[in-house]
């Protein structure tokens, strides 16, 4: 069956990146843990130990460089020398072997660095339940290493090394006075059989401890990654790392600025959904809190139904609203209004008279808006997710092994 | 683009059907409210006042026939003459007209048997947000109460009265002595834009009260139409309504023998999910509860990645297993053993060396079952679940109005 595959979109190039935080050097290297031959192993280094933060996956799962990277991150008390990063094999359901590996990445990075081993950090993505070829791991770290730059195309190739089924490269940066904040991260849904994870790395030359960056990760988090459903599945090695190398004096806004970046990160990560045609916000207002809101947009955003009717430009107030009427946490359902696109559709428990045709037209967009707005009190929330056609089945049901 | 049409499944009818029940009487005629022509007003008479239990969708936007059925049952103590329903036109979204309309309905049957319109229950499927064509559905209530008739095809009318967009009727039975159990149902999850509703109707000739019905009732639906997911939405006018003639003695296993009944049917809806190839049964065992138990298997059943895998017969023990790590309600994930048609994939927090080839030839059939074994408890339960091909993308995006 033929299948149309969506045009892959296109973004400029960040103005900075990874590399451009004053203190860090960047690399990423051609390793052939990939058969691509694209670069495999990424390395971030810092030329002291800076403040770092990070969430990982709350999976019972969690792959071997998750548990690492957590025991490292707290026993060096947030501060880090080194992110190491592999794609192509996620090292995730791979027993004790795994344990010894992710580990090994570590100590051969703190080796090469003369740091202490708690001071890197390690991420793997890729296929999981394949032992990771170690031989070329090592031989790629060796070159990394050799390879640090703070050059812009350092970074570009760090972002590279960190890619899998990405359709696009993904980073966002952002400038705050004398400070800048630059992101990358990879993810586009678990495409192909196996393959996981969503990575991201932000990072600041602002002067932030460790205790303020790991304090602020979970809000700009919700904002933004745990914001985006593209198909619901938590992955095995799922990490977001947060470094400040503290070479400039932090902003009062400094909270806003990482996220306006990770959110910009989280935009990207939607649009690449498996066969995404569009990025829909939806955004629930009204409701009794902000984590009610939260529920009821979730709710909205993992419909099958609402994101078919997505992909298929039909402006369903059927489908989203009673998804809406579907959740305990709505109180006063007659109050709520579907607003999409800037259309009204839906009031007072009954369909306005909106113009269908224009209504499909609208929402032929790049960006949709899906406003649903309650009366239960003052909590409100934002969710992203992608539309589900055709090529979403056909990546997650034909390319098996 | 051209999909292919999974080919519809045929099932032998039922050897017995509402009709073949002790003391009820069925109809079901053409009244012009669906394009298509077929039946679409039905009716189900009982001789005297018979007890009646009933539950109903918890969608805050319910329906007007579910407002007003909800009130004549708790009104008539359960006893009930008469059930009425109308295809087409769900009467849902349709403001205080729909209210006056669906309780016409009523009182236009309970004129013709003479009763109180307390005991009279009515059920619309169909389109929302549209008023119902009242002139049809008077002619056509006038023509269903004069074809009431015992007789088999008069049951078999009732059942094609009620059916929307289903593949092919959905009707099981079963024989406890000398009583009988029937049922009919609709609902293949929400095709065509706005069209909704699981509907079910179950009797039997069996001497039960309306309290030990209604009693039965949560458990036998958690375990049949409550543990199918095809598409998660519940709907505006979902109705599962019992009916017990007393006729004839209860059993002592009475409870059971509706359950077999309710079982198959759900089954069956199941199987006509939209563009499904066959029927996923996910038992999840070893839970610390029968409702976390309930809680995982649904988490994995509603997984648009499981979906679209079990559609490719991928044995993808990555997607399967990742959703069980992703559920709060696992304890002791290293514990889990996956079992896929009698195949055990993963185990002890890495997959065997199964045979994929043999696996994925295990999963093309028409019953798969999925076994997820922990070992938090002795919590148990069973989900099903269709697969998500093209087929589904083509009726829920394309079918726009």
């Amino acid at each position: 069956m033929s299948i149309p595959v969506p045009p892959v979109p296109s973004f400029p190039p960040a103005e900075l990146t990874l590399s451009s935080v004053a203190g860090l050097r960047a690399a990423g290297v051609r390793a052939g843990i990939k058969a691509s031959g694209t670069p495999d192993v990424a390395l971030l280094v810092a030329d002291v130990p800076v403040a770092a933060a990070a969430l990982f996956t709350q999976n019972h799962f969690a792959a071997a460089p998750v548990n690492v990277s957590r025991a490292h991150l707290q026993a060096s008390g947030g501060k880090v020398r080194a992110v190491v990063v592999n794609s192509g094999n996620a090292n995730a359901c791979t027993g004790a072997q795994g344990d010894r590996d992710a580990l090994e990445m570590c100590e051969r990075v703190a080796a090469a660095l003369a740091c202490p081993v708690e001071q890197v950090l390690v991420c793997s993505t890729g296929v999981i339940g394949v032992k990771l070829p170690m031989d070329k791991v090592r031989t790629g770290i060796e070159a990394a290493v050799a390879a640090l730059s703070s050059e812009l195309e350092a970074g570009r190739r760090f972002l590279h090394g960190i890619m899998t089924t990405d359709a696009y490269p993904k980073e966002a940066c952002a400038r705050a006075g004398e400070a800048v904040v630059a992101g990358v991260c990879k993810g586009a849904g678990m495409i192909q059989p196996n393959m996981a994870t969503m990575l991201a790395f932000l990072a600041t030359d602002m002067d932030l401890s460790a205790a303020q960056l790991q304090g602020a990760l979970p809000g700009i988090t919700s904002r933004s990654f745990n914001a985006v459903h593209v198909d619901t599945h938590t992955s095995t090695n799922d990490t977001f790392i947060a470094l400040a190398t503290g070479k400039r004096p932090a902003t009062a806004s400094w909270a806003g600025q990482l996220e306006t970046v990770a959110h910009r990160l989280s935009w990207l990560i939607a649009r690449d959904g498996e066969g995404a045609t569009k990025v829909t916000t939806i955004r629930v207002m009204g409701a009794a809190s902000d984590a009610a809101a939260k529920r009821i947009a979730t709710l909205v955003a993992t419909s099958a139904l609402v994101r078919t009717a997505l992909y298929g430009n039909d402006p369903n107030w059927g489908r989203f609203t009673s998804q809406v009427g579907n959740s305990p946490d709505v109180r006063n359902a007659h109050a709520l209004r579907c607003v999409l696109q800037g259309m009204e559709v839906f009031r007072e428990g009954e369909p306005t008279a909106f113009d269908r045709a224009a209504a499909s037209r609208a929402m032929a967009r790049e960006d949709v808006l899906l406003e649903l707005q309650l009366q239960d009190g003052a909590g409100e929330a934002v969710v992203l997710t992608s539309d589900l056609g055709y090529r979403y089945v056909q990546v997650n049901a034909e390319y098996t092994t």
